[in-house]
């Protein structure tokens, strides 16, 4: 809703006196204020769905869990004893159970092995006739004696499955320092979470848990494990993570420019001679030299996405929430800085760093190159925000391809169909990048604002529709990426803010310029406003609605039923019992025994 | 001890090839990771320290207590019924009681307007005969009829009580939205500290209580209250604070340069043309030359802390601890502004405010200064440093001074001298202050080392010995001065890198200059590895200690005692009983009954 109104509003404010450039410093206030108004409303309003949605919520594992790091494990006994110990001589009323991260890569290998085989087998019994069950061993299969595959299969799989059960055997031993740590009650984890547990501040580590379906298990039993595990590599990994993205961000264009480069008509004949006739004709070759470097720049961009979840996994986080709203952040500013100031300012610009240690020129210089790109980012609203709304969201087209691609190869059946989860990562930077299209050019080029509304109202009626019917969510936000939102609408309104400073410098409008000056302090000091009166209810919930929400659960008579349903919540999924009936007469025992 | 470690350790590097500019660069990273391993030591070591303290301490109010503030007082209900219910609904296990704070400034002053006037009759009693008891009332005492002192004086504070027990009446209703809440364990009162209690963040808002006799009862009972009261006022009183200390600290020495101008000889002349004798004998005139810019330079550096004080007061801070803490680092940022930076640079590089908008050229500008005023700060050293050792703290002249002129005039007994408290904020700088001057000055002009060296002997010793035997503390700080000790240290080394990566940058050694420009990075690194492993063991206690200590407690058969004093231990002394036996036959009631 504040979306509209913001786009809206300056269309109302764009009376022929903006032409005075000296009023346009009070149209910047107006419009800053009536961006702040909406954005404090709206982070209100959504405080108050969290709470609506947490009150309202049935008990959950991971309100009564927290994840604990840095176990300090002495040298005689083993993980999972010195937790219990822990906890219960310091949360003897409190404390329910724990599971400890096992280090389980091998086993899930293994099992997924074991699943694929079991798979095919099923495949093979439903579709294919007795006497086709035989093939010949040996070379491609045209050499050796006959044999029957389904025997075949059945003893492959039997190996697996005493090399699965060795391996659960060994796992137990293999035990990552971190445990998930469950509580009686809300307030017993809240207490945990919120106070140092021993003396050394770097051990016993806690955090929130995520959901059980949301923990990203590869990440502990992988070799990630090195950066799970202790207090400063963790560190040292979050550093490296930090810096990896920066360089991606920044050097981002430098290769693509050169790929750009390469890919000239003179160069592919040079390469590839054969399409020599081809490349010839003019309407190819318009086509190459006009798509060719934008195709290139979208293959490039295509990429960040996954890197970004990659470098965000690496990161230390443990669940795919977290991870999600981290890549969301880092693909914020790798769009910003790619799209936006790469677009604005020449590379050239760009790449002489010395302008960011010089912060007086940086408004002068933005000032003369955003107004310059005004058309550019209309053409880019309609080709990149409208094309990308209809076609990758609204048909899925190319979820749509690659399943067409893979399902041959993949050997699912249809109802074993994933429903796909929205990729905020992805999705939330490119609608707050539109969002600051429009707040910069306001009132550098209004004609940009009813091309972005057009976006706003297709984007609000498209994702609708995907969110309630389309998209299945794979773990509650609870309105997490809300602070982003806000944050970027901050930022966004600051730049506008410099640029408008550097406009009315470069107008030399001197008294324009300077009354421009205070409203990014301002802007800066409500967002600090807003981070001390909203952000907490977005990190925790107080005492007044734990305590309520326990209260509740002590007339509940399901709880206990619950209690016991938490002690195995946080469970390896690779130590889950699977059952693979191997057929109808085959003893319908368990393949894979709970893990220890 | 670090201290007198890396004042040593320079000087055996000072080897004849350090003349090699590009040699230099080594020993500034040699140099750097000794201090930084002394800072990781000794923070190490003064948290064992501050953990050793709290386990041999005895149960204290401070440890139970947590101050509330921002109560959400709904119309129909006071203040104290607010908490009573908030509490015994959220925490009735561990909830003991509770103070309401409430607003005492005229209380205060007319007991203390009570104690005056019981004083001055005790003297009159005691050392005045029967006969000069009496004076003649009316216009300076000599017109109108005979009366006797006593009674006169008697009659005063029978009025005063009359007002005093009317205000006593009066100010339970003068209730400030803020509460000392106690609990019956360490743990009770740590979860309330911590976790957020209501839906508004910016509502009961919790923090650590400080000891009853560090609580600064003016702050809460004066005008200030308007600061204390809601969450945005606490929060602009502290924006105006940091403003107003910005530009105390930036502009102080425009005034001063302004008034040392107008004290030069032709300008007394004629402002006091009778000294014009005087001022023409050359030992005066140069004396007063010579000596007049610097004392008024010194009178005016004597009204800073007071005012860092005071501003620090107005923030928000609640004890005495709180505000010395404040205080001490503004006029760490002040020392090292206007002593440091204002006497290397000039004054008119140092006001021209464009040169911190090109942080390129800070380097150069520093690496430029810096070097010159070698010699000023060796004699800085000595004048400053080894004299206000000697002359302020040793021989404590100045309270002496005052304490001569004040003592007639304040009608005190020598049996009521008060032990004086070592003034943190003004001893701490000003120490750290030399430390800043050792680390930047170690490769340009060693020679201050030894000067230094003979500082820190000295200061040793003065210290330990005011420490021991004079000062007497009037709160356990408990190691919490240490984070500033630090985090000033780190900035001493930054900026000594700074000036290396400068002065390199001057001799066109480029590669020296590239060399060191990662060290600057390195050592903000380690200082935020000390922030995550020792700086959160200065905030809190961790559950660990907490519980064993509150175990202990549970053992103790004093603890009952304990309780009943913790319920009355925050209580504004204004409200307490005082006895003022009017003579030896009087009636021995209480003059001021206890507060509501």
């Amino acid at each position: 809703m504040w979306i509209l109104i913001f786009l809206i509003c300056p269309t109302s404010l764009w009376t022929p006196s903006v032409f005075q450039m000296s009023m346009m410093a009070q149209n910047v206030y107006i419009f800053s204020g009536v961006v702040c108004y909406l954005l404090h409303y709206e982070y209100g309003y959504i405080s108050s769905k969290r709470y609506a949605h947490y009150y309202s919520s049935k008990p959950q594992p991971h309100q009564f869990t927290i994840l604990v790091r840095g176990i300090p494990v002495s040298s005689g006994s083993s993980c999972s004893e010195t937790v219990e110990r822990f906890f219960t001589e310091y949360y003897p009323s409190t404390y329910l159970s724990h599971a400890v991260v096992r280090r389980t890569n091998e086993l899930q290998r293994l099992t997924s092995d074991a699943e694929k085989l079991y798979r095919r087998l099923v495949h093979l019994k439903s579709e294919t006739k007795p006497q086709q069950r035989s093939r010949r061993d040996g070379f491609c299969g045209l050499f050796g004696r006959k044999v029957d595959v389904l025997d075949q299969y059945g003893k492959k799989l039997e190996n697996l499955e005493d090399n699965v059960r060795m391996e659960q055997l060994s796992v137990a031993g293999k035990e990552v320092p971190a445990a998930f740590v469950s509580f009686k009650s809300r307030l017993g984890a809240a207490i945990a979470l919120h106070i140092q547990q021993g003396t050394n501040p770097t051990e016993w580590v806690t955090e929130r848990a995520p959901e059980p379906q949301d923990v990203h298990w590869p990440f502990f039993s992988s070799s990630f494990t090195f950066f799970s595990s202790s207090f400063i590599k963790r560190w040292i990994s979050k550093l490296v993570v930090v810096v990896a993205c920066a360089a991606l961000t920044i050097l981002f264009l430098i290769p693509v420019v050169i790929v750009q480069g390469l890919t000239n008509l003179e160069q592919l004949e040079t390469w590839f001679p054969f399409l020599k006739s081809i490349l010839n004709l003019t309407v190819v070759s318009e086509v190459i030299t006009g798509y060719l470097p934008s195709l290139i720049l979208h293959l490039f961009l295509s990429f960040v996405p996954p890197i970004m979840i990659m470098l965000s996994s690496m990161e230390g986080c443990i669940s795919f929430s977290q991870i999600e709203k981290s890549a969301c952040t880092k693909m914020l500013w790798f769009t910003i800085w790619n799209i936006f100031l790469a677009n604005t300012l020449s590379g050239s610009v760009l790449y002489r760093f010395n302008i960011f240690l010089e912060p007086k020129k940086i408004p002068g210089i933005l000032a003369d190159a955003v107004p310059a790109q005004a058309s550019f980012f209309i053409a880019y609203v309609v080709t990149s925000g409208w094309t990308s709304l209809l076609s990758s969201e609204l048909f899925r087209l190319l979820p749509l391809i690659s399943s067409i691609i893979k399902r041959p190869f993949s050997g699912k059946d249809d109802d074993e169909f994933e429903v796909p989860s929205i990729p905020y990562h992805s999705d939330i930077p490119k609608v707050l990048f539109f969002g600051l299209l429009g707040i910069t050019y306001f009132f550098l080029a209004p004609l940009i604002l009813p091309f972005l509304l057009v976006y706003c109202c297709l984007g609000y009626i498209i994702y609708r529709n995907q969110l309630l019917n389309v998209y299945a969510p794979k773990y509650e936000t609870g309105g997490r990426f809300w602070p982003t939102v806000h944050n970027s609408t901050i930022f966004s309104l600051v730049l506008m803010h410099v640029i408008a400073i550097g406009i009315f410098g470069l107008k030399k409008l001197s008294l324009a310029s300077s009354l421009t000056v205070p409203l990014p302090i301002l802007t800066l000091l409500f967002n600090e406003y807003c981070r001390k009166r909203f952000l907490p209810i977005f990190k925790d919930y107080p005492v007044e609605c734990l305590i309520k929400k326990d209260r509740e659960d002590q007339n509940d008579p399901t709880i206990a039923v619950f209690y016991d349903k938490l002690r195995t919540a946080y469970k390896d999924p690779a130590l889950m019992p699977k059952r693979h009936p191997r057929s109808t007469d085959d003893h319908n025992s368990p393949l894979l025994q709970a893990g220890v």
